[in-house]
């Protein structure tokens, strides 16, 4: 025990480094520049910390740095450290599920070009039921046009969009009304999340009918490409390098323009390649190629199909694995963890499945969901350890990792990195805010982590910049220098293969070198 | 990697096992009763989780095992979980403050008693002033006793506290309403802390506001010695058979009957003790000797004084010790440690006092507070450092260790156990609820746990019984058999003698062998 404050000071040291040995950016020595920029970013937040989230804003009652995303936003996108991480280059993001990745404005942009959509509701939308009455949407070939004029007098038939949106009564806004309903059914708002829907199960219930009105829109064909498109442009002008998005392929076909269900997902991988590459090429014409990397599919089904249906999928993966073999990055199964078949029940086809791509010579990593609860030692929570034993690269969410100490020291020695999507968990009451969420264990030991967006599109996360905020603002031992680690690994631990990462490493740093000298300046 | 079923099913029990490794638990092979009456538990727990906590309640939107308790309290004491856990033996309570154990009605009870005392406002208490002004109470003697009718237009003049009541407009409910508007002034309620207070550092301006309130009550002599009698009285009917309470010596001075403000320190623990004599013959002569073992005191003072300051309090600490060394347990310094001093600033004297104890020749150890935040690396997080370097044997709350993996792992090899109080860290908004909260981490890094109520008059969790549910429903991996473990670490951490420590294990044992034989049957 010390006796000196000498002494005492020395010790105080010593142990702060050896209880912080294990963090993954304990070993990096940050250059000067990185240390004045880091610095300058501390000093606005500590300045920010008083000056706009200790001064009262109209409408928000509680502020403080990390509160609740969804009430917070609009104070957030004010901020100098908003606008500075903007800018940031963040690497890949490793868990964002494709259709929930597009900001509903644009989604509603590309349906209302197509004559060809339909709506229907299955009740009349009035005052006291637009909030409520979900949409549903499908094309039609031409001669088969709905002649029905207004939605509301006409529930479960369908109108065609433009119509519908024309006519949607006065009384409940118009057209712009009707966009406001639409765009409301698919997004979580502040008064669900954190009054009528405020718990985990009840969360779900709206997280999920967001999913089921948005899907049928972008599994129709002729909006696909362009979804596609938006979120690698919309994602490189946020900073992210690389996308390694999960796709739902539940659902054996898109529609077709005409609305026929028949586009089969080797089609899908078709125009995801092809929009891939158009992109790619426009931003090397402009001497960007730095910018984006480029991208690769999680290809996921739901966990509620049986294990027998599983097959199905796996050998459909295996299949669109062997004709794209540089866009199919992983295999996931995806759904409500809490009430859905937890990873155990599917063992066989997935064992099964592991012996298939060693028959087939193929090699396709599990990225498993896993843990995404606050759950003890429910079925979800032990979720981790079959995801561990199945050899899962990555782990999507693991919200539950910090409680298993075996677990976390494997992840550390093994490399298995967890995608956190720190927004995410708090819209979905896994923690209330940032300040609680368990980030930071990760973080100090050691844990690879991917900070990701999961469904920005339903959340209003777009990018991975409010993540990073949320972080950023919450902790006094994370800044400049702990992100650019977090950036790194987002690279590091991606599906990319070994040389493609070598130079999405190089760029990024190159990219880096520039953000921090601007920050610096 | 395993590859058949049966090999899987091994690697998988191998690995919870060893992820369990570290549990307090894992090491002890409970008994065939012992295994039954856990399961009867958690049978029971499953059962409510579906009729009571999946049912719908009147004024309670969204019920949920572990939910906010001060919503939650008037469906958790009509568990039958609850009405198991009353019975069950708690061994000691580590982490209490004094003057916020006992119920506040009963202090008002005791306050009533008492003609000298009288109470007085800063503002006129009207329909609108009635929540936000704050009582103070004085007593006088008997010359001095005020003539003043009623407290509403007087305000900053004394009343005798029986006219005030007696006189309290009709329009705030009359007596009954005065009665209310007392109680609330020194109690948390639900729409304070879920509501108008929804942050740490505003529930901890309405919680340090009760104290103040309750203050001039409890430091008047003629109520300490009821009040402390009340407290030994409840924790026994709760279960509890050993109290370390931390009482705070801030004030040099208790008034007497007559409100003189000179009743020393050492008085207070004359009176104390006498109380405690008093206690224990009583249950002596009932043959229930087992129900309590004593109680000690741990000296603290708050955490506002200057680091000179600290020092008239460490020797006045050495002298109360040296006088009554079966009473003080060991020393602390209390207070929102999120706005007042860091323990750093305070090393001088505290490790000035260190030599001072061995000049001495006493023994008085640390039983710091530290780590109450969720704050990241904050002056705050940073007194966990301090408070183990400065070799505390116990930490109070220590909400924030499970973020450092190497002062996690000294306090479970120099078993420094952590004082976690569930219902007080929630109510204050470290966590939402029970199944957010940092505890399965403890136990599954193996850290001695006491489980604590901290200040049940303000935040209604009386005695040990609803932190103890709060934690076994919110979590699967708990039940009966690792609460005990618990309540054993409650005896085994606490700062008993090596032989009383002894002979409270063993009356546990034998209460904790009846218990769970009724459970069982």
């Amino acid at each position: 025990m010390a006796d000196t404050l000498e002494q005492y000071a020395k010790a105080r040291e010593a142990l702060i480094a050896e209880d912080r040995r294990l963090r993954r950016d304990s070993s990096r020595e940050p250059s000067d520049i990185e240390l004045k920029a880091d610095k300058v970013v501390r000093d606005i937040r500590a300045a920010e910390a008083v000056s706009v989230w200790g001064a009262e804003h109209p409408d928000i009652p509680h502020p403080f740095p990390g509160m609740e995303f969804l009430t917070g936003k609009s104070v957030i996108v004010k901020t100098e450290i908003f606008k500075i991480l903007l800018k940031m280059p963040k690497g890949g993001l490793l868990h964002a599920h494709l259709d929930a990745t597009v900001d509903v404005k644009c989604l509603l942009r590309l349906a209302y070009e197509h004559p060809a959509l339909h709506i229907r509701v299955s009740d009349a939308v009035n005052a006291t039921s637009v909030n409520t009455v979900l949409p549903e949407f499908k094309a039609f070939p031409k001669q088969a046009y709905s002649e029905v004029q207004e939605l509301t007098q006409s529930p479960m038939q369908w109108v065609q969009l433009s119509k519908a949106r024309e006519n949607f009564p006065a009384d409940l806004g118009g057209a712009q009304g009707f966009d406001k309903w639409l765009t409301a059914s698919m997004m979580i708002n502040p008064s669900e999340a954190y009054g009528t829907h405020n718990t985990v199960a009840k969360i779900w219930q709206k997280f999920t009918n967001t999913f089921s009105v948005a899907s049928c829109l972008t599994l129709y064909a002729p909006i696909f490409r362009d979804y596609v498109k938006e979120f690698f442009l919309t994602s490189i002008a946020d900073g992210i390098s690389y996308v390694e998005p999960r796709i739902n392929f539940r659902h054996r076909f898109m529609d077709d323009a005409d609305g026929n269900e028949c586009v089969p997902h080797r089609e899908w991988l078709v125009m995801f390649d092809e929009v891939l590459k158009e992109v790619k090429e426009d931003l090397q014409k402009q001497g960007r190629e730095d910018e984006f990397i480029g991208a690769k599919i999680i290809y996921t089904t739901l966990r509620l199909i049986t294990p027998e249906e599983l097959t199905w999928y796996t050998e459909d993966c295996i299949a669109l694995k062997k004709e794209f073999p540089h866009l199919i990055a992983g295999f996931d199964l995806v759904g409500n963890e809490n009430e859905l078949k937890p990873l155990i029940d599917y063992l066989e086809p997935l064992l099964q499945f592991r012996e298939r791509q060693k028959e087939e010579g193929v090699e396709i990593p599990f990225l498993f969901h896993a843990g995404e609860t606050f759950g003890d030692g429910t079925e979800t929570d032990m979720n981790m350890y079959d995801a561990i034993l199945l050899g899962t690269k990555r782990i999507g969410h693991g919200f539950s990792l910090v409680r298993h100490p075996r677990l976390m020291e494997i992840c550390r020695e093994r490399g298995i990195a967890l995608e956190v999507c720190p927004i995410s968990n708090e819209i979905l009451r896994l923690t209330s805010s940032m300040p609680m969420h368990p980030l930071p264990i990760l973080f100090n030991n050691g844990v690879p982590v991917a900070l990701c967006c999961d469904d920005p599109s339903i959340f209003g996360n777009m990018g991975l910049t409010f993540d990073y905020y949320q972080v950023l603002v919450s902790s006094e031992v994370t800044g400049l220098v702990q992100l650019a680690e977090v950036a790194r690994d987002s690279i590091k631990y991606s599906m990319l293969e070994p040389e493609e990462k070598q130079r999405a490493l190089e760029s990024w740093e190159r990219q880096w070198a520039k953000f921090v000298k601007e920050v610096a300046a």
